[in-house]
């Protein structure tokens, strides 16, 4: 059974009733909203064996893999309830008039916080059908901040998110949050729709670079532009010094490529681009290395694609195979493509691009120079990795560069498995994400759903309860220009 | 004297030369930023006469009008300074490894901070030759977050552009900061080629909503898209409730004008429609009201743009002239046009729509209630101000409809006369901005040009210093999702 693609009229009545839950779910109390959130986590645990079989049948992903996706889908929503509880996402600052303000004018009573942005629209991702898709990241900062979401589903799990609308509905109606608050549409058209209707606010979407710039360049165009923060693609690359290649080469080969098969490759932190130096017998290490048998894809489109990217690479003259085979018929296997940097520099445009699925290009440097002058280069990445040991000069060199490009700089660890936590940062510059000043993974998500507001001169009765007198949510509040502790 | 275009290759060498410079000042001390900042405002301080003899030549501004702005300029910087000092600005957040992590998998070490976003561009407005122009605003809170500045130079003020520029460069020069830090370009073209420009990774606008919307489109439809902080137009409406009207109405009268028309209405938080209780006199008042001499506009097209604004308003069947007059030749006289609330709720796009000079619309209602169905028609608004008295019920409708159009939301003060403050937020949904989440004036603005980067199980040797372990900047930090005290 397929999902028909929702009608214009069902879209529009669907983004109306968001709107028309959102302007009252935009004054519930904090108190509220946790137990609204907790409610979708513990719906979301309880169902979860009936959600990953269907899951595991329309995403070919290992059952342990989806089992691990759940837990992690609902610590994101208790994650969100604990921000919203610690109170600093409201910013909330007040200045108290001040008649000898050294501007040269006297300072009024100005009282700030962040308020929610009005109804979100968040497409979800082929790749990651919990945690990034109907009760997902977006979702959960979405609706934590205050606003009503809309979701379009993704076509390559449909029955899945049917199914997890009406857990996130049921949860949502027990713990007494306004009907019509979240519901999804489906189908191309219905999101286009979507993102046009003046009553959406802000959209959030992760998936291709094609896709997303599509939709990024709707949200621009409408007569009131949107922000759209979409998380495209990122090649993450990885650069291992000489001195970490001669002391760990075995311990690195394993580890990438796990980190590049991991989820057959299908995760948009997969280290895509290997730095490794000649002559120090890394390269014949990943030659040799054992990968694992081919497995199916998302689905014919991931496949297709994928196939298509790979071959786009490996017809390179600067390119050969180095383990693993392209273009087989069955499912694409596992491959690891080789060049040297100074292809890479020659021509990064064709060579430094993404292969979504299991494939990376290893390319060998002669001087480790040449590794700054790779990173250089670089477009906008999610994540850029360093393997080397403490003392590598060149370290020194590269990281303050790859901060420039990259979401994430890590060192001596692999990029894939984005933790959730108060300090992750997933997000980039261009292409990696079209909104380099926010993430979409962990505690800080939750800015992008809302907007400040400054209160001039108004009487407490009138103000919200994070900018009164009294403090009544009890949270750290900056006042005349210092934190203040409750 | 005309200051003659700047040649595309000087746009790029411009650029280029920024780009540089910028790669060094991002890696800057707070201590040097400091001293920079301030160096910039003394040296204001110190040419004020010139600069202002220079200004009073080129926008028809009154002396008292440009002394007070230069100061505010200078406050501005001296103010970003304090900020940079704080710390708060960089967003410290340290998690520290955790196996235990109830995610489902270990947390690694993730610290995370605020990072420039890039060479930034500025163009400046007609309206602020000081504070919203070479060393305003969006130039100190660019250079504080550690970026160099290319400005568009607005066509207004060209000399006074050129000389404040010398000012600016040289005051960064004795400070130390890198050469090329700072530049200006004249010329729509050259503005236009320098938005273009792969290096330039942000821009920010304070002008018109078509030039505001072309240039907004120019950088979303970049290869690499690039966030466009434009600040364009506001009507600023101002809602009198009964009592209000009932008890103050001279002294309510007396400021609504003097907001109105104060340096000449060309401000962009003018009160530009009053909506007032039929029958409270208060329209009779108003129609008495002494309006101040027409005065010089800040040059033709704005004088030739507001005549044209005027008449499209006052042609409107539904309006009529209150006090003052359109049409007259020589320099537009203040004019207060009339019409019903009934009338602005039957055609509000025509009828709410900026005069950017001297006028406002003032429309009668029969229902306080009115008020909420006007309020709930509006665009995005930098202001919307309410005219009360305590026991208003209608008040507390009124507040939070605003809330979601507005980003400053006044109690029985007027608009103009934005105050530099830390809790400041000048901005909102568009057509007033074009990023609702972020501010124009204030502390909070060094956020619009910044970006997130997080480091993954980084050495302590190779880490930015805010989140080095030992906390050699003394700042705040959220450690382990708590906020801690240096």
């Amino acid at each position: 059974m397929t999902i028909p693609a929702t009608t214009p009229e069902d879209v529009s009545a669907i983004v109306r009733r968001a709107a028309e839950a959102g302007t009252a779910w935009r004054r519930s109390t904090i108190v509220e909203r946790v137990r609204a959130l907790g409610a979708v986590a513990d719906a979301l645990d309880a169902h979860a064996d009936e959600l990953i079989a269907e899951a595991k049948r329309e995403t070919h992903l290992p059952e342990p893999r989806l089992r691990g996706e759940v837990r992690r889908t609902s610590f994101q929503l208790r994650l969100f309830a604990e921000v919203l509880e610690e109170g600093t996402w409201l910013d909330a600052r007040i200045d108290r008039a001040d008649g000898e303000w050294p501007m040269g004018a006297p300072r009024p009573d100005l009282r700030r916080q962040l308020e929610p942005i009005g109804p979100v629209l968040v497409f979800a991702a082929s790749n990651f059908p919990f945690a990034f898709s109907v009760a997902g990241g977006d979702t959960a900062s979405a609706l934590a901040a205050g606003n009503a979401v809309v979701l379009k589903a993704h076509r390559g799990h449909p029955q899945l998110s049917a199914r997890t609308t009406t857990v996130v509905q049921d949860a949502l109606a027990a713990a007494g949050a306004p009907r019509g608050l979240f519901d999804t549409v489906y189908g191309t058209q219905a999101g286009v729709q979507a993102l046009k209707d003046p009553l959406i606010q802000a959209a959030a979407f992760t998936g291709s670079i094609a896709g997303g710039r599509t939709l990024f360049d709707i949200a621009a165009s409408r007569p009131q532009p949107i922000p759209f923060y979409g998380e495209l693609g990122s090649v993450n690359p990885a650069f291992v010094t000489r001195s970490a290649a001669s002391e760990r080469a075995r311990e690195i080969v394993d580890g990438f490529v796990a980190s590049v098969t991991g989820s057959a490759g299908q995760l948009c932190t997969k280290p895509g681009v290997l730095l490794v130096p000649a002559d120090s017998g890394l390269d014949a290490l990943l030659a040799a290395a054992s990968l694992p048998a081919p497995a199916p894809l998302l689905n014919d489109g991931i496949a297709e694609g994928f196939r298509g990217a790979v071959e786009a690479t490996a017809s390179h003259d600067a390119v050969q195979v180095l383990a693993g085979a392209t273009g087989t018929d069955g499912d694409p296997g596992p491959v690891l493509l080789m060049t040297t940097a100074a292809a890479l520099r020659a021509d990064h445009e064709s060579l430094i691009s993404e292969m979504f699925g299991p494939a990376a290009l290893v390319a060998t440097y002669d001087e480790e120079s040449e590794m700054v002058a790779v990173a250089s280069m670089l477009e906008g990445q999610l994540t850029a990795t360093v393997v080397g040991s403490e003392g590598d000069a060149v370290a020194a060199e590269l990281v303050p560069v790859l901060s420039t490009k990259a979401g994430r700089v890590l060192w001596n660890e692999w990029p894939t498995g984005v933790s959730v936590t108060w300090a992750q940062q997933h997000g980039g510059p261009y292409p990696a994400t079209t909104a380099v000043g926010t993430t979409s993974v962990g505690a800080a998500a939750i800015t992008r759903f809302l907007r400040p507001v400054t209160y001039q001169n108004m009487p407490d009765a009138l103000l919200p309860p994070a900018l009164q007198a009294s403090n009544p949510l009890g949270i750290p509040r900056r006042i005349d220009g210092i934190l203040t502790a409750p």
